[in-house]
C-alpha cells in the first residue's frame, strides 16, 4: 500500500493510507493504551488522527437513536466486478491545482473510508478503507440536512407545513430570536440573517457552542451554558436581513427540525424510518446523535451504512420513486433540481463551487451533468448526477473539515467518473 | 384498561397499567416539559416511573456499541393465534402469599414490557406494553451475564481459555486484587471472596461506583474515582474465600469478559455477533452499553429485541444446536443445566430459590421441569424448561430492581403455564 500526504494551508499530513485508523492501532488493546485511546470527555474525537476511527463509532462516543430499516428486507442493487472496478481505479484526471491522480490513489488523498458508485441503479464500484464496514454506519454530518429537508419539503407538498409561514406561527417561543419573521423557504434555501458563524477553523466559533449544548462536544465541569438543542436556538438573535443571501449556518436545519416535530409530533428518527429507511430497502439501521432530552441533532447527526446513504441517492436519482413506487413527491426532487438563484449563494464566496444554488439543503450545480450533492464535513458526499445516470456516496475522515479541503479533488475525479461511464 | 397498585416493602406503587409510560407523557413533546424529561445527567433515569421509559431506550441516554445481527435474514417461528393467546391469559394461578391471578393481570401487576412464550420452538403467546416495540431492544441487565458466561463456557470447551487458570494468569495487572488466586470456574460459578456488595436499594453499595465508574450513572462534577470498569476492577480488595459459597457480584463477570477481549481480541459486541446473533436469525441488532474507552458492560449492559432474547432461549433449550447447526457446544449447554452445588448456592439466603444453584452464570432450580434461567434486575427473565418444551422471554421495567419483588407471582405463573402447555 502506497503511503504519502497532503498539505492543506501550508500544513503537511500523513495521507488516508499512512494514518489507516488500524495500522494506527486506535482504541485496540485491553484496555487501549493511553496514546491510543478516544474518548469523549477529552474532546478531541474529531481531531485528526483520531477522527479516522470515531467517525465510525459515533455511538459509541455519544448518546444515539436508532433509524429503524423497518421489516422489509434489503434491496439489491447488484454487485460490482473486478472488471469494472479495475477499469475505474486505473482513471486518471488532473485536479484543480493541475496535478494528475488515478482514482484509486486519490481515495487516500481524500482519506476515503468507504466509496460506492451506481451507474443506472447498478454497483459498479464499491470500497472500504480503515475502521469502516460495510454494516457499519458512519457520520454524514451535513449531508443529515439534505435528508431533513427533503422530508420537510415533502411536509410542504402535502400541506402539513406552510413554506410561506414564519417560524414563530409554528414556535411562538422563538418569537425573540433572530428567527421571529423568517419562513420556512429562507430556512430550506439557507437565507435567514442570524447572528451565528460556522468557520470549522476557530474554535470560538458558534458551531462549537452549539455542539456543545447538543452534547456533541466535551463540557468543562463549570459549563452553564444551554443544556440542549432548542434552550441554544432561543438565543440567536438577527444579524441583517432574511432572503438576501445564501448563509450556510446548521442552526437554520434545527430550527426546520423542531418544527416538523412540534407540527406531527413524530421523531426526526422515526420519520426517516417510516418516509426513507423502510420504504427503499435499507439493510442497516441509521441512527441519530441526540441531545440531553432526546432531541436529533437534524443538522449534522445523521449516521448511515454507505449502501443505504446511496440508496437514498438512487431514489433522488430516479425524481423519488424507488422500484415503481413515489417515496418522494416527483415535484420535491424536481423542485430542488431546479435549485434557488445562483446570484444569492455567489454572495457566500464558495470560489470552487461556481454557478451553484442551494435549494431544500441541497448543493446543485446547474452543470451539464445537472449534478446535485448532499455535503458533509471532512469529505461527506452524495453526489447525484442525473444526466450521467450515476449516483456517488462517499464517506471520508479528512483532517479538515471544510470540503474546499478535497474539492480540488474531489470535484474533477467525480466529472472524470461520470464522463468515463457515459462513454460506455 | 384495569389499573390497580402493589405493595413492596410497605410502599404501595401504581401497577404497570396505572404507570404506563405513555400515558403518562414520559419524553413526550417539543421539549418535553421538565417533568416528563428523563436526562441521564440527572440521574434518575432508573427510578420509577422513569425506569418504564428508559429500559426501552437505553441509547438515547449512553454510548453503545451494535451487536450486528449479520445479513443472514430473521428466522421464524410462526405465529400466535387469538386462541393460543386467549387461552393462555385466561390462566389462573395463585402466587406465592395465596393471591389469585389471571395471567393477563398479573402481566400489569410485574410491570411487564413484553413477553414471548414459545412452545416446541413455534410462538404461542406474544405482547408489548408501553414503550416496548417488537423492534426496540430493552434493556436485558444481569441476562447478559448468562450470554458472556455461555460464550466464555464456550471458549473453556475449545481450549481458548482454562477454567484451572487463575485470573491473574491472564491479567498479570490484577495480581494485586482479589482475583489474583480465584480461577475462571469461580468467576463463572460465582465464588468470589471479594470486598463488593451489590444491595441495589442501598445507595452506598459498591454496585453503584461500578456503575459510575463504566458511565451508567452520572458523575459530580468534581468526581475523581475511577474512570472505566477495568480502573475500578483493579481496585477490589479479598474478603473471605474462593470456592466456598454463591455470592452474587456483578464484577466477577466484568472480570471474565476481561480476560475473553485480552485473549482473543475480539470485544464482547463482535463475539455476540459472530456467535450469537448472527448464527439464530436475529431480526434486530442488539446493543451493549460501553465505558468511556468502549469496553462493554459485559455484568449488564446488553440490550436485546425480545424476539431475539427469546431465540437465544430456544437454542439453549435445543441443546446449543439452531434448525440442525450446532451453534454452542452440547456439553456447554449439559454443563449449564446439571448446575453446581446447590450446598454452595443455599448459603447465599435466597429464600424464594430454594434448591437451586448456579452454573456458568445462569440460575439453575433442579426441579421437575428442569428450568434454567437468566435473570436481570427490574423483571428481565429468560425461562427455560426442557421438559416442558418451553422458553419464556420476559422484559419489564419493575420499581424493585431485585427479582424477590416479582419472583412471588413470576416464578407461580411461569410453573403454571408450563403446565397449562403440557396438557396440551
Amino acid at each position: 500500500m502506497n503511503t504519502g500526504t497532503i498539505v492543506f494551508d501550508g500544513i503537511e499530513y500523513p495521507d488516508g493510507n499512512a494514518s489507516d485508523p488500524n495500522a494506527l492501532g486506535l482504541m485496540q488493546g485491553s484496555p487501549p493504551p493511553l496514546a491510543k485511546r478516544i474518548r469523549f470527555e477529552d474532546d478531541r474525537y474529531l481531531d485528526f488522527p483520531q477522527i479516522r476511527w470515531s467517525l465510525s463509532h459515533m455511538r459509541e462516543l455519544v448518546p444515539t437513536a436508532a433509524v429503524w430499516r423497518g421489516n422489509g428486507g434489503a434491496s439489491e442493487f447488484g454487485v460490482t466486478t473486478r472488471d469494472s472496478e479495475a477499469r475505474i481505479d486505473a482513471l486518471t484526471f488532473d485536479d484543480l491545482q493541475g496535478q494528475r491522480h488515478t482514482w484509486a490513489a486519490a481515495l487516500a488523498h481524500t482519506y476515503t473510508d468507504g466509496i460506492i458508485v451506481l451507474h443506472r441503479g447498478a454497483r459498479v464500484y464499491e470500497r472500504y478503507f480503515g475502521a469502516l464496514q460495510p454494516q457499519r454506519p458512519h457520520a454524514c454530518f451535513s449531508i443529515t440536512k439534505s435528508y431533513a429537508a427533503t422530508l420537510a419539503a415533502t411536509l410542504i407538498h402535502e400541506r402539513i407545513l406552510d413554506e410561506g409561514k414564519a417560524v414563530a406561527h409554528y414556535l411562538p417561543e422563538m418569537a425573540a430570536t433572530a428567527y421571529q419573521d423568517a419562513t420556512l423557504r429562507h430556512l430550506l434555501d439557507m437565507q435567514v440573517g442570524v447572528d451565528y458563524g460556522e468557520d470549522y477553523a476557530d474554535p470560538q466559533a458558534h458551531i462549537w457552542d452549539y455542539a456543545r449544548a447538543g452534547g456533541l462536544r466535551a463540557r468543562r465541569p463549570d459549563y452553564a451554558g444551554p443544556g440542549n438543542y432548542y434552550e441554544y436556538l432561543l438565543t440567536l438573535r438577527k444579524a441583517g436581513d432574511h432572503g438576501t443571501a445564501f448563509e450556510y449556518k446548521t442552526v437554520n436545519t434545527e430550527v426546520l427540525c423542531w418544527i416538523m416535530k412540534r407540527v406531527t409530533g413524530i421523531s426526526l428518527a422515526e420519520m426517516l424510518s417510516e418516509r426513507i429507511w423502510s420504504r427503499i430497502g435499507c439493510e442497516e439501521d441509521g441512527y441519530l446523535a441526540v441531545d440531553s432530552i432526546g432531541v436529533a441533532m437534524g443538522g449534522g447527526g445523521l449516521n448511515s451504512s454507505l449502501r443505504d446513504l446511496c440508496r437514498f441517492g438512487e431514489l433522488m436519482r430516479c425524481e423519488g420513486t424507488w422500484r415503481g413506487k413515489q417515496v418522494i413527491p416527483a415535484e420535491v426532487v424536481a423542485d430542488i433540481r431546479r435549485g434557488s438563484d445562483p446570484m444569492k449563494f455567489a454572495k457566500a464566496g464558495y470560489t470552487l463551487l461556481s454557478g451553484y444554488s442551494y435549494r431544500n439543503m441541497w448543493w446543485v450545480s446547474h452543470n451539464q451533468l445537472g449534478v446535485f450533492e448532499g455535503r458533509g464535513i471532512h469529505g461527506q458526499r452524495l453526489y447525484i448526477a442525473p444526466r450521467a445516470e450515476i449516483v456517488i456516496a462517499r464517506f471520508c475522515s479528512h483532517p479538515i473539515a471544510t470540503s474546499a479541503a478535497n474539492d480540488p479533488v474531489t470535484l474533477p475525479a467525480f466529472e472524470a467518473l461520470c464522463h468515463l461511464l457515459r462513454s460506455g
